[in-house]
C-alpha cells in the first residue's frame, strides 16, 4: 500500500468533472460548475456547448469539439485525467439528463475492470464529480410559467439508442395515467414522423384542447416560446433543439403561461408541507 | 389608456421573482437567483429553506417563515409586490418541479380576473420571472452518479392534494413501462405506509435486484447517501425530506454509483447526437 501511494504521489492526481452549464446563459451556470471549469486545464464537450461559454474556457485545451462520437470525446477526457490533468466535461443543461454523467462512470468502471491503472486503485485515480445543472425541462418550465408542477415524465423520441417499441409504450402508459409529458430530442432528419407518432399516441388519452409549450433554445438569445394545444402542435417548428410540454388533465394556459395547478388552494394548513419540498 | 399609464407610474412598478435556490449548497445557487434575491426587498419562503441561504437575506424584510399555509404565504407575496415592492419567493430545487410557481401564477390569475388592480393592468402588474434552478432530482442524480441518463418519471407519493389512486396508477404506468422513478415525498407522518405499497407495486414489475438510490439533504452539510436495491430498500430510513430514485432495467449499481447506461457504447458515430442535447 505505501508503494501504491508513492506512485500515487509521484504526478498529482488527476479529476473529471462532469459538468452541467444549464440551458445556456451565463446566468443560470452555478458557482461550482463555473469553479470547476476554471479549475480545469482540459475541456471536453460538443462544440454547440462550448460557443455558449467563451468566456471560461479561454486558455484551456479544447479536445474533442470536432469529434462526434461520445464514446471517443469521453475516453480522451479520461486519459488526459489519468495524466493527472484536471478535466471538465461539458453538457448543457443537467448532466444526468440525456447527457454525459453515464457514459463517464461507464468507461471508468471498463477501466477499473480490465485493470487499467490508475483506475484501479483508489487512492491514485482521479477524483470524479457529477456537478448538477438546471436541466432543459426546468429551464423551458419556468420559460412556460408552470406546466411541471405535479408528476411528470420525461421521453426521449430518439430511437438511436432505445427501441422505438418501448417509446411508444413510455408514452402510452405516462399519457394513459395523465402525466404532465416533457418530450426530449422530438425530432431529427433521420425520423422526421416520430413526433407525429407521439402525438396520435396522446391524443388516445388527452384532449385536443390540453396544453402544449414549445421551446427551443431557453435562456438563450434565440429563445422561441410557442403556446399552442395537442391538436394544434403540429403546425409550429419543432427540431432536436426543441423540447415540448405537454399538460396533464388539469393544466391550462393564461396569457402567455401553461399553469398546471397542485391543487394547494384547496388544502387545509399543516405543519409541515410538500409545498416546500423539491 | 394614458391614465392607466400615469397611474402607473406614480409609484415604481413591483415585482414577483419565483426563485428555485437548488438543493441548498450556495454553490448550486445560480447567479440569476442570487441577484434576484440580492434585488428584492421581501422575501417570503418557508423558513428550513431560507435558513440554507441566511447571507443572502439578511437586511430584507422577511415575511412568512412562520405562516404554514402555502396559499396565505404568496398571497402575502402578491400583496408586497402590489405595493410597488420586489419580491422573492423561494423554493429550494427548482420552483417549478412540485414548489410554488403554480400557485403564484393561479393566484394572479386570480387577481386579474377579479379586476383586481394592478393585476388587471398589462403596463402596471409586477413583472414575473420564475427563475429556475437545480431540481432535487438532479442534486441526487448526481450524488448517486447517473441513475437517471434515459426516460424517468417523478411521482409525489403525498395524497394531501392527490387521490392516492392516481398515485398508485402512476407508479403502475411507470414501473410497467420500465421508467426510471424518482420519487418525492415518500413517507410523512400521516401517511408511513405509501412507501410500502409503492414498493410492493415496484416488486410486480422490476427486479428485487433494482439499484435504488435514497437520498437525504443532497448537496447540503448533512447529506446521507445510500445504495440499495428494491428488495432491500425498507431497511434504511426514508421520511419526507429523502427522495428516492429506482432504476430502470438495465441500471446496475457501481461502487458508490447508480450508473444506467444510455447505449452509446454501441452506436454508430452520427453528426448531431442527442448525447449532446438537454
Amino acid at each position: 500500500m505505501v508503494t501504491e501511494n508513492n506512485a500515487s504521489h509521484q504526478k498529482s492526481r488527476g479529476a473529471i468533472y462532469v459538468v452541467g452549464i444549464g440551458p445556456g446563459a451565463a446566468e443560470h451556470i452555478t458557482p461550482r460548475a463555473t469553479s470547476a471549469i476554471a479549475a480545469s486545464t482540459v475541456i471536453v464537450g460538443y462544440s454547440t456547448y462550448l460557443e455558449l461559454i467563451p468566456a471560461l474556457i479561454k486558455d484551456k485545451t479544447v479536445i474533442g469539439t470536432g469529434m462526434t462520437q461520445e464514446v471517443k470525446r469521453c475516453s480522451a477526457a479520461l486519459e488526459e485525467a489519468a495524466r493527472g490533468q484536471v478535466v471538465s466535461v461539458i453538457s448543457s443543461g443537467d448532466p444526468g439528463v440525456y447527457a454525459m454523467a453515464g457514459l463517464v462512470l461507464e468507461l471508468i468502471k471498463e477501466r477499473a475492470e480490465a485493470g487499467v491503472y490508475p483506475w484501479t486503485n483508489a487512492a491514485a485515480r482521479p477524483v470524479v464529480e457529477i456537478i448538477p445543472g438546471v436541466p432543459a425541462l426546468a429551464a423551458c418550465s419556468a420559460a412556460l410559467g408552470a406546466p411541471l408542477m405535479h408528476d411528470f415524465a420525461a421521453i426521449s423520441l430518439s430511437d438511436r439508442l432505445t427501441p422505438w417499441e418501448l417509446i411508444e409504450r413510455r408514452l402510452h402508459a405516462a399519457a394513459s395515467s395523465d402525466f404532465v409529458i416533457v418530450i426530449y430530442n422530438p425530432k431529427s432528419k433521420g425520423r422526421p414522423s416520430h413526433i407525429n407518432t407521439a402525438r396520435d399516441i396522446l391524443l388516445n388519452y388527452k384532449s385536443g384542447e390540453t396544453p402544449v409549450g414549445i421551446v427551443k433554445g431557453a435562456a438563450r438569445v434565440d429563445e422561441t416560446i410557442t403556446i399552442t394545444t395537442i391538436s394544434a402542435m403540429l403546425n409550429y417548428e419543432i427540431d432536436m433543439q426543441t423540447t415540448i410540454v405537454i399538460g396533464n388533465s388539469q393544466s391550462f394556459s393564461y396569457g402567455s403561461w401553461i399553469i398546471t395547478p397542485r391543487g394547494y388552494r384547496f388544502a387545509a394548513p399543516e405543519k409541515t408541507s410538500q409545498a416546500d419540498k423539491d
